[in-house]
Parts: structure tokens; C-alpha cells; sequence
């Protein structure tokens, strides 16, 4: 294609409230505008791009077996209260009436729908397992979007779901999509680690995450062992904790006056006591009740691992009315002593066996020291509730420490089990004709934010190097002063298969060679006066230049394609 | 592919409300299940179908040099707002408020937020003609959805954008897309007829509607000339109309009272005079007013015609209590005389050299006759505001009469001038670096739509007949008892690139093969153990059958695919 004909150009400036690196070369290259707060439109180099990333996941669903179907944008919001999914996702969903009395939910994920769909043909083991995907455009109404499309609030994924009609199976087919990501990420020059994840707003068993390590960008972030191979989301990770000398005896409880301290680090000096001693209490709000949470003062509460525990969606946490209505003290004076009896009281595990430790007085400027589970208050119910830290010691292999680090959240794995099939009554006929709950998964991959991921991993300060198995074009030819064999070099590739972007615009030399870094297609060739016929062959990724023959050049993409 | 993996089977009952033969088969077959009214799921043999009918019009649209790109579902109001298109749409499309305090409207159609993309780029002269499209889901909030795929509320469209540096050169814009269609519709194996049409809620300055005729499904129409080339949508197209001799005198008006009389015909027998003498008078409100429209009797108003005539969007029938209201009478008995002043009359041309006709009382069973303009109430606008009948005469031949005929509305094209662009202030610059509004057109096809037009066009009594290009599979293997050699027979059509589906079900012969005139493979070859090794080779669309050796089948194939 004839460059100067391309929709959408390069720009040399880039708006200062850009900052992820994916953001900014998607954005002056030309692939992509924003259109409206998290969503973008794709320009013709950005749509060729995300093609190409559909086709290579397609691809390798269909090797999976699994057959590509489409399901609508709105889905009647019945499906989604068959399981709570509406409340699960809260304001992350955009809902709408129409003028007929319908409501309908604007697909942010379609495990009710598939499961209505599939359970529409009356299944028996013999058609089992069973695989189905879709590319759908999702919508979630995000708080903050940011970086271009890592974090957005409409974009089309790739959502896959399996049908099995065991446990056991329902495994197998899991651990097939998992390689498959593998395989995927591979086909993209991402390295990614499945880490175990939170299933939030999806529900089911247990998941993973597929995350790319990045510099900087992307919100996701895990914790690994150092010594075994145990890999967690950092919402999801257990750990150990280190445990500290208690005194034998329980002492008087004491107050401690200062309403100018509400951090515990603080607390802790200004007491002369040490940071384990000091204890977080946070108040939620959750189906209509109160929940009191205890953690060290050295630990931060886990609210995804405190809605496991209560089993509930709807955990939020309290606002200074609530607090100052319920405990009569301001924000940070919190503590479980004297609540009334309808708010629970949950503590973390590294609460458990403290004696004579500090907790808030439920007055303002009081913190009570020496306090005692039972004595001074009911024993609270003890559970894993905490974000894990830093060096925290892993308790799968018991020797390493967990490290974290940052990343993209790329793909998602759902082992769903029977988590929709029950309350769908989704079943199949087995063996014995009767009826069960089909087993379920579902996986998912972003195809918007996996052009990005590959951008934040393939850079460099002049642009985008795109792996070949996704680039826009194959080769970019660009033009310079005096060549004749332009016309002739863009049809012998044509020729042979090769897509190509053909910088004919009449611009100068260096804004042409600055543009084909910045668009970051694999293969670069100059054709110009001085090269008498020749073509100057070089790699986006190499430093490296040839001067070659058109059969040379020829030989020498075959060679790349066959690598490829 | 294994046809006992397939997800999604055929069915032999047809739920009663089903009516289109498209409707019917395509549910029978497999290709598509409803997920709500108007919305519905493809299944892997419809998404197949949907796939290769994208890909077919995407090639077409890259022949004349459009690029493809992606813009978001969810629309800011504020684009609509520009034109005016919410008002224009109205209840027909779909508003939503984020969490965040903003409105999108989810994409009906895409001119605005295609004009506003292109703005972006500044582009100049030397950048025109440029042409984008996508592939992007619309939503009509329809009324009545109906005969499955032909009437939705939901479907994806490819909507294709010219922008023009003149109004000339975008006339040739808008006639490469339009021969463009032609050559589509030929790849679907459908005739389809061009007309003039009305452009509705797009705006613009004239388009076209191309029709494909059918024996019942669709609510498309239009009239054409039994001797010229005029072809115009139903609600668009003109006509000539036969006048009667009119008295010399005007004679004194005189009532006549009865109040069993609502239509013309009643009323002119009744009356005992001529059917051209009645007059239909209806109100409309529009834009917080109203208008009363006149049409001889023998004729029905026109509200696009009118609508246009007012320049207005805004024009709805008005209801019992608006006319009791404003008349003081029931319906049925509207007319001209001694309406308030706010109230403008419009009388379609029918109406203009009447002497001595009858028009309604606006009294409950009042009709009045020998009625006369400016003598018995002011001379109201004339214009052509009435629905063609058939055999009227043909205006632009002269000699011909209209004849209508039904169909489906396949495509679209809209020539826009400066609709969008003049409001939205999209311009590019000229050569003598003036800044002139774009010229515009788009031009649309529903891919759903598509697929249901090519079933209405290809199928008999047992079923679809798919046209090679779109049909799911190349060659429908059919295995029956005894067979030896159904996965030799299956390699090697897949080792030469025919893409097969095997039915490797255990069921009955009688079963299978009805099966396959279902879902309307183009080529079934059969194989089974009295074959001995041959192959029974079958063509949907023929009886005849052969028993053919492999090569010979081999040959056969690459022969029907050089002649598609």
C-alpha cells in the first residue's frame, strides 16, 4: 500500500498526559486515537495489527478445538442474576432498558450467556468435552482508564469456555487452554508466568493469570517464590509471617491519649512499642451489616481474601459517617472493643496468638494498650485476610521468600466447575441417562491490550520493532531521491506475497527513516539514486545494513518467513 | 471437521412462530439460535457462513480502496448531538449514562464519529478521495423484529466512509461503492435492483437502496416503470396522477351527518360521490405544533415525504385526544376548515384543481361537501406528501406506469455532501490552502442480513442451496455402513485444501442424508461399504449423482473451485 494513501499519520508530539511507552508509539505512529475516556478507535495500521493478533489466537483455539461462535452485545439481564453476576460486578457494568421493558446488560463477560446457549441443545457425554470462543467487544465501565489500551473500558477478547462432563475432565480441557496461552504469548515474543489470581466478578474455583513483566506499566502484579516455583497474584498470594516472642502473662490495659496519631508506624513510636504490637482495624459495610477487620499493624487487609472468607460480593469499605455513627471516634481510632453485637469481628491469622497487644479505643485520640482476646473482648473469628509483602517466607516450599513483581495482566484462565451450570441448570445427559452439571472453564485474552503488551516488550527510544508475526506489514520500503526502481522492487515483493507499505511520500530522507522506526515494521528497504538499482536491506532490530540484489532480497525474506 | 463435535445440530421441528423460509432453515440447520427478540447467536456452521460473507464484501472494499479500522461501540452523545441524529433516531436507538457522568448512545449508525475521527488528521487535498470501513455491531431498537435475521436489533454492519475533496469527485466515490455493491451482490448470487430511496434518519442528499426481490420476506418495496429505467423506494417514489373534470361553478357547501362513516371508500358511497371527490385529512404534531396534511381519497399520506417537505425530524401521528382536543371532534372526521390559526395545512398536489369536493367536518359525524379553497378557507401549501399507487403513471418517462414489487432491503448508499461535515467542521485543506468541508457518502451492508437474503434466494424445499463462496464447507463427507475409507477420503481433501465437514455420526443413513440438504454444503460426495472405494459424488443444487474414484474427485473439485 502507497504510504502517502495510508489514513492516519505520524505525529512527532505526543500529548503530555500520555506516559505508558505502548500508549505513546501506538498513538504517533499512527495505529490508534482515542475516541472517548478508555476507548480507542483503530486506525488502518492499528486494525492490521490487531488482525493479525485475532488470527493467531483463533488459530490456536481452533488447534484446541474449539469452535468460534458470536453471541450479542446486550444480554437480558436475567442471565446475569441467575448467578448475582449484576451485583458481582456492581458499577462495572453499564446496564441499559430498552423501549420495549427489557433490561439488558451490555456483555462485560459471557459465562451466562454461553451457558444458556450451550444449554440449549440438551448435550450428552458423547458431545463432550466442548469447546466454543468468541472475539466480543467487552465493556467495563472502569473508574480509571489509563495507558492507552492497557487499561480501558471497551475492548474486544477473545473469551473461550469449555463444556466437560467431570471434574477431572473439566481439568484436563483447563490445562489444555493454559498450554495454549503458553503457546500464544510465544507466538507474540511474550514471556509470561501464570500466576494463581483472584476470580472476582467471574466467580469459580480457581484461575490463573497470565502476566508480562514489565518497566513499569500495567497494574498487575504477583508475588514468587524464590526457591520454588509458587506464583500468585499479589491479591491472591498466601504467605507465612514472621511470629514474635509473647509475654507469658496478660498485663492491665492501659489508655494512650493522642488524637494526632492514626498511622501505626507512628502509633508505634510515639508508644514505644514495636510495629507487630499495633493492630489495624477496618470497618466494612456488607449486605447491610457491619464487619470489624483486625490485621498486625505491619499488614495491610486483603479485601478480595476477606469477601472470599465472608462469601460475599458486596464488601465496601466504610465511610467516616458510618464510623463516627457506629463507634462515636473519627477515622483511625478503630478498635474491636465495645462494638455493638450486630458488627462481626474477623482478625487476620497474624492476630492469633498475641497477648497484651494495641488496638483503637473507639474514641478519638484513645489506642488501648495490654488488650487480650477474650478478656477484653469476644475472640474473633481468625482467617487469612492480609496482602502478602515483600520476603514474606513461602509457605508451599517453606524455605523461600516471595518477591514481587509488576506487570501486564495479559490472559485470564477460569476454572468455573459447576460455579453456572447449577444455578443455570445447565446439564447433560451421562452414561446412565441421567442428568448432571456440565463442568465448566473460561479464558480469556484482550486483543487491544495484548497489542500493547507486545509494544511495552518490544521498543526502543525510536519506536515500535514488531515481531514478524504480527507487524502491520511485512516489509516498509521507503523511497529515497533518485531511485527508478521503486515501483518495480513494490511489485517483485507483491509478487511474492510480501504486504508492503511503500513510503512514496514527498518528504526528506531523515523524516522517512525516522518514521519507519517509529511504525516499527521488521524489514526495512531503501531504494534511492545512489544505491544504482540496489536495495539496502535492514532489520528493525539490528543496527546492521546490507546492500543486496532483488534476488537477495528475496532469498533472504523467504528465509525469514520460513524462521517465522 | 468431525460433524459429532459439532456444536449446534439441526433440528427437524420448527417452532411455530418461525415464518421466513431463511428464518426456518437457518434455525433447522443450526446456524443461529435467538438470544433475546431481535438479537441472536451464531453457531460455528452460522459464524463459518457470516465469516466468508465479511471477507468477500472487506475484499470488494479493498478493490476500491477502502482501509479498514475500528471505532468503539459506545458513542459520546455529543457526536450525535451535532446533527441532530438523536433526535433523528429517537426511540430507535439506545442511550446509556456511564458511572462517571457521561452519554454514549451505542452505535446506531457511525457518520459522526467517523467524520470526527477523520478531522483528527487535517488532511489535505493530496490526501482525497480517502475511503475507511468497519465491521462494527449496530443497534435499532425495532419495533417489531422479525423473520430472524432480516429485521434485528442488533447486527453487525460493514459501514464504508468516502470523503471527497468536491462534490463532483464524490459522486464518483459514491459510484464505485455503488458498482461495488453490484459486483457483491453478484459474489452472493443475488440479483439485486438499485433504487432511489429516502435517506430516513442518515441525512444526506440522495442514496440508494438496493433490493433484492423475493417471494414474501422483507419489508422492502419499490416501484418501478413498466417502460423506463426509474426504480424508487416505496416511500420515495413519485408519480404522476389521473385528474378528473371539475365543475366550472362552485356550489354551495352543504353537511352531511352520519357518524358510523370513517374511511373514504364507505363515506363516498355513502355520499354517492366519486372516491377522487373525498378528501383524507390527518394531524400530525411536530416540533410542539401541528400540521394537518391533505390527500384525495383515493391516495395515502406519505410522512417521509411530508417530513421532508417540513424539514423536520420531529412528526408523529397524533393521537384521539390531541384531535378531539384540537377539533372537538372523534377521529374520522378531521378536515381543513376552522382549524386554529397554529395549525398549518398542507395539501398534497391530488388536491390542487379540485372544485367542489369533501372534506371532513371536525365535528363528530360531520362531513362537508362542495367545499372549496379560498372561498371556504385559505389556500393551504401544496406538495407531492402522498404513497405511490401501483400503475400510476410515470413521471419521468411519461408513458410507463409503476409497478411494485417486494423484497429485502440488502444495501445502502447514501450520498452525504456536507450533512455531517459543515456542522462538524470537518475540513481539509485545498490547494490554495483554504479550509473547505469534506464531501461525503457511506454505504452499508448488514452481514446478518446478508446471510439471510442468500437463504430466501438459494434454497427448496429440503433446504439451503449456499452459493460455494460463503457456503460453511466445501464438501459434505457423508459416511455410511461399512465404509473403509471415509478418513482416507477426508485427508485427502483436506491435504487438498477443501475444507470438509465429516459426518461420522451413528445414525441412520435416511438421517444423514437429510441432514445434508439441510445445511446445504455445495458438494456431498458419499461414501459407504457398496461403494467398494468409489465415491458417490452430489451436487446441492442438482439430482444427479456419480460414482466417482478419488482423483476423479479431486479433478471435479478443482474444477468447480477455478470456475468460482
Amino acid at each position: 500500500m502507497l504510504q502517502s494513501k495510508l489514513f492516519g499519520k505520524t505525529v512527532k508530539d505526543t500529548p503530555s498526559d500520555l506516559k505508558a511507552a505502548s500508549h505513546i508509539l501506538l498513538y504517533r505512529g499512527g495505529f490508534i486515537r482515542q475516541i472517548s475516556a478508555g476507548r480507542y478507535a483503530f486506525l488502518p495500521l492499528g486494525y492490521k495489527v490487531w488482525q493479525k493478533i485475532m488470527n493467531v489466537i483463533d488459530e490456536e483455539m481452533v488447534k484446541v478445538g474449539s469452535q468460534r461462535v458470536i453471541t450479542p452485545v446486550l444480554q437480558p439481564i436475567e442471565v446475569w442474576k441467575v448467578t448475582n453476576r449484576d451485583q458481582a460486578f456492581g458499577d462495572e457494568m453499564h446496564v441499559l432498558k430498552d423501549h420495549h421493558g427489557s433490561t439488558f446488560a451490555l456483555g462485560a463477560t459471557a459465562e451466562g450467556v454461553m451457558t444458556e446457549l450451550v444449554k440449549m441443545f440438551n448435550l450428552s457425554y458423547k458431545n463432550l468435552p466442548g469447546y466454543i470462543h468468541q472475539f466480543a467487544t467487552k465493556f467495563r465501565d472502569e473508574k480509571r482508564p489509563k495507558e492507552g489500551l492497557i487499561r480501558v473500558r471497551e475492548f474486544v477478547m477473545k473469551d473461550a469456555y469449555s463444556f466437560d462432563k467431570s471434574q477431572k475432565e473439566s481439568k484436563i480441557s483447563y490445562k489444555k487452554f493454559f498450554d495454549s496461552y503458553l503457546k500464544i504469548a510465544k507466538r507474540f515474543g511474550l514471556e509470561v508466568i501464570p500466576v494463581v489470581a483472584e476470580s472476582g466478578a467471574i466467580g469459580g474455583e480457581y484461575n490463573h493469570e497470565f502476566i508480562v513483566k514489565t518497566k513499569g506499566a500495567g497494574e498487575g502484579g504477583a508475588f514468587i517464590c524464590s526457591n520454588c516455583d509458587y506464583a500468585a497474584h499479589f491479591e491472591k498470594a498466601t504467605s507465612g509471617f514472621k511470629a514474635y516472642a509473647q509475654d507469658k502473662k496478660m498485663k492491665k490495659t492501659g489508655k494512650h491519649i493522642d488524637d494526632t496519631v492514626v498511622t501505626c508506624n507512628l502509633l508505634a513510636e510515639k508508644m514505644g512499642i514495636p510495629l507487630h504490637v499495633t493492630t489495624k482495624t477496618i470497618l466494612f459495610r456488607t449486605n447491610n451489616d457491619f464487619v470489624a477487620a483486625m490485621v498486625r499493624g505491619d499488614y495491610d487487609i486483603n479485601e478480595k481474601k476477606l469477601k472470599r472468607f465472608l462469601d460475599t460480593d458486596d464488601l465496601h469499605l466504610a465511610n467516616e459517617e458510618e464510623i463516627k455513627n457506629l463507634t462515636g471516634s473519627d477515622v483511625g481510632f478503630m478498635g474491636p472493643i465495645g462494638l455493638p453485637e450486630n458488627v462481626r469481628v474477623v482478625a487476620d491469622l497474624t492476630c492469633k496468638d498475641r497477648v497484651n497487644f494495641e488496638v483503637g479505643g473507639n474514641e478519638t485520640g484513645v489506642h488501648l494498650y495490654n488488650v487480650n482476646f477474650k478478656r477484653d473482648f469476644p475472640t474473633p473469628s481468625f482467617a487469612d485476610i492480609r496482602m502478602v509483602k515483600e520476603n514474606d517466607p513461602c509457605t508451599v516450599c517453606g524455605r523461600g521468600k516471595l518477591k514481587m513483581f509488576k506487570g501486564i495482566e495479559w490472559g485470564h484462565c477460569f476454572c468455573l466447575d459447576t460455579f453456572y451450570s447449577e444455578p443455570h441448570s445447565a446439564v447433560f445427559t451421562d452414561k446412565k441417562g441421567k442428568q448432571e452439571p456440565l463442568w465448566m472453564g473460561s479464558y480469556g485474552i484482550g486483543l487491544g491490550r495484548t497489542m500493547a503488551t507486545i509494544v511495552e516488550i518490544h521498543h526502543d527510544e525510536k519506536g515500535i520493532i514488531w515481531p514478524a508475526e504480527v507487524a502491520p506489514f511485512d516489509v516498509h520500503l521507503v523511497e529515497l531521491e533518485g531511485a527508478e526502481n521503486a515501483k518495480s522492487v513494490y511489485e517483485n515483493l507483491q509478487k511474492n506475497d510480501y504486504d508492503v507499505l511503500w513510503d512514496d511520500r514527498e518528504i526528506g530522507a531523515g523524516e522517512k527513516l525516522t518514521d519507519t522506526d517509529l511504525i516499527g515494521i521488521p524489514v526495512r528497504l531503501v531504494v534511492s539514486g545512489r544505491l544504482k538499482g540496489k536495495v539496502e536491506w535492514k532489520e528493525r532490530a539490528s543496527e546492521k545494513t546490507e546492500i543486496l540484489s532483488m534476488d537477495e532480497v528475496i532469498k533472504k525474506l523467504n528465509i525469514r518467513g520460513n524462521l517465522g
